[in-house]
């Protein structure tokens, strides 16, 4: 792996871990790469953008930091399916959104077209669940198939309720439950679900509370990880999140910034999305961001780590392995303050 | 299951076979329309669509047949798993073509938009994958995500082959390989690679040579049930086949038909399929029947049908077991004579 080019949450994370974390995270990115190219043609063309857009690698990194150091290849499997669920679901998003960009380059449905990116999405789908057939136990497979079908019902939730302004922040944080916290909690149990896990292999029971505080852990940073991601949404800078200020709000998607805005600003309340554009969104960002909205998404972002960090006291885990955990969780805010 | 809704091949195999079989295809059903109103108003819409798109429920028998009586739950399980990537990969296939009916029906994309379609053959997929994850074997994963991969490939290969009309036969049946007959094979093999298996609790060895003849069984009556479409496609007739005659042509789809007929036709060869319109497809369809090229692919099917029921004969299966799908082997044929 080209450590210049992994982004700081993850890069600390490494540094801080012995050497099998690096060793491991190198395998699943060797993974990545013989799935990928094993395809020939057919992939090798949308290849180098649909692992790009994978990005920071922070929920293969969940799986084996959860599995442990004991967990060997099947948490690298384990690791390398979760991430491939992720690229899809990009790669099925970016098709949605006709978007031409991902991180600065060009996302599959801009440079092949969006046959070949619903294709290549189903191919990705699919490969994650063939990493699982090969020595997965049943129970990563349920892991795994329910937070795809979180997913799956995220994304119609989104469609359900775009452009509708008056959607309730409940409402909000159970689409963010499907969308975003259901594979970081997956991320957080599959890795120790396996037949290999270094926990599955001491007891014959599977250990509940573990199994709970891992779920929590990675429900509560899948939730923070969502909010800072719609701050800055709205804050940009474009040069840093690499697309405009506002882009949710053109795309009609109402996240909690503005649904927190409303109430302090009810001007906010009246705004027919349908009618933005591209300044008109800058505007509205500057209006939520003068409520003062954005400063508590990040005290409710702060306190779900808080929360998150807290499940794995009584864990029973590691404590270097929590201490590493630690280190993820801060990384979610350290990246966005 | 509304028997009268049901086309013969499958009516044919229900009525021989003791009453077994017809109960577990209602308990599919049953686990089918559960499955997609399970989840609310977030596919109730689409359901119908979804569900009717399905149609002949081939698969899911070929699954429950294969498993034999003696297989429980599980078998059903399975044979909705394959239903379901079958359902998501249709869904998914009328958002690449933007078809407004499958069986005289509107398609979820017709109905419902393209966004609503790719997230709900995204659900469906994920579904499948669920259904094996509640107790499923580490096999049948294997073989549900392998023929998912080929699947995924398969389309992959005919948006690249798309409007070449030089195209070789091998390539073609590769192609067809892919996209209809790994599913089918799997159909064949899953329902006894399961833990329930009837001949899987028999012996602790998997029975090699009775899956291989499952899965030949498969592959041929895959590739006689693809051959059969293709044909149709040139002959239809529109009231029978719910399509207009050269839909393929129209899509850039160049099948066996065509090109068995280039090689009695050579103007056949020249023609440039982007340029065709409906009135020129259906006169490209009457110059393929004119070479005599349909017989020859029907007499391949035909072929291909003998050898998928040879197959079996020393395969070890019982023999009411293999009397019912040899029906089903001929029921493919059948349908299209």
């Amino acid at each position: 792996m080209n450590r210049t080019a992994v982004p700081p949450p993850v890069t600390m994370v490494l540094d801080a871990a012995d050497a099998w974390l690096p060793m491991r995270m190198e395998a699943v990115e060797e993974r990545l790469r013989l799935l990928v190219e094993g395809h020939g043609d057919d992939l090798a063309a949308d290849a180098g953008a649909t692992l790009a857009a994978g990005g920071k690698r922070l929920r293969p990194m969940l799986v084996l930091l959860c599995a442990g150091p004991g967990a060997g290849e099947p948490a690298v499997r384990a690791a390398a399916a979760i991430e491939l669920v992720h690229m899809a679901t990009l790669v099925h998003d970016d098709v949605l959104d006709a978007a031409p960009l991902r991180r600065g380059r060009p996302t599959v449905v801009a440079q092949s077209g969006r046959d070949r990116a619903l294709a290549v999405g189903d191919l990705l789908f699919s490969r994650a669940f063939a990493e699982l057939g090969h020595d997965g136990s049943e129970r990563q497979v349920e892991l795994l198939s329910g937070a795809s079908v979180a997913l799956a019902l995220g994304e119609l939730a989104q469609r359900r309720d775009a452009f509708d302004i008056s959607i309730s922040a409940e409402r909000y944080l159970d689409r963010c439950g499907l969308k975003t916290a259901r594979l970081f909690e997956c991320a957080c149990q599959i890795g120790r679900a396996g037949k290999g896990g270094e926990l599955a292999a001491n007891s014959a029971e599977p250990d509940l509370s573990l199994e709970r505080a891992l779920q929590t852990f990675g429900r509560e940073i899948g939730l923070a990880f969502q909010l800072l991601d719609d701050v800055l949404d709205v804050t940009g800078p474009p040069e840093r999140t690499g697309k405009a200020r506002g882009t949710d709000l053109l795309d009609g998607t109402v996240t909690l910034p503005l649904i927190l805005a409303r109430e302090e600003d009810s001007s906010l309340a009246k705004i027919d999305l349908r009618e933005l554009d591209a300044d008109g969104a800058v505007d509205v960002c500057d209006r939520v961001a003068a409520t003062g909205a954005l400063e508590r998404v990040r005290v409710d972002a702060r306190g779900r780590v808080e929360t998150a960090k807290h499940a794995l006291v009584t864990s029973g885990l590691r404590p270097e392995q929590r201490q590493l955990l630690d280190l993820v969780a801060d990384g979610v805010v350290e990246r966005y303050s």
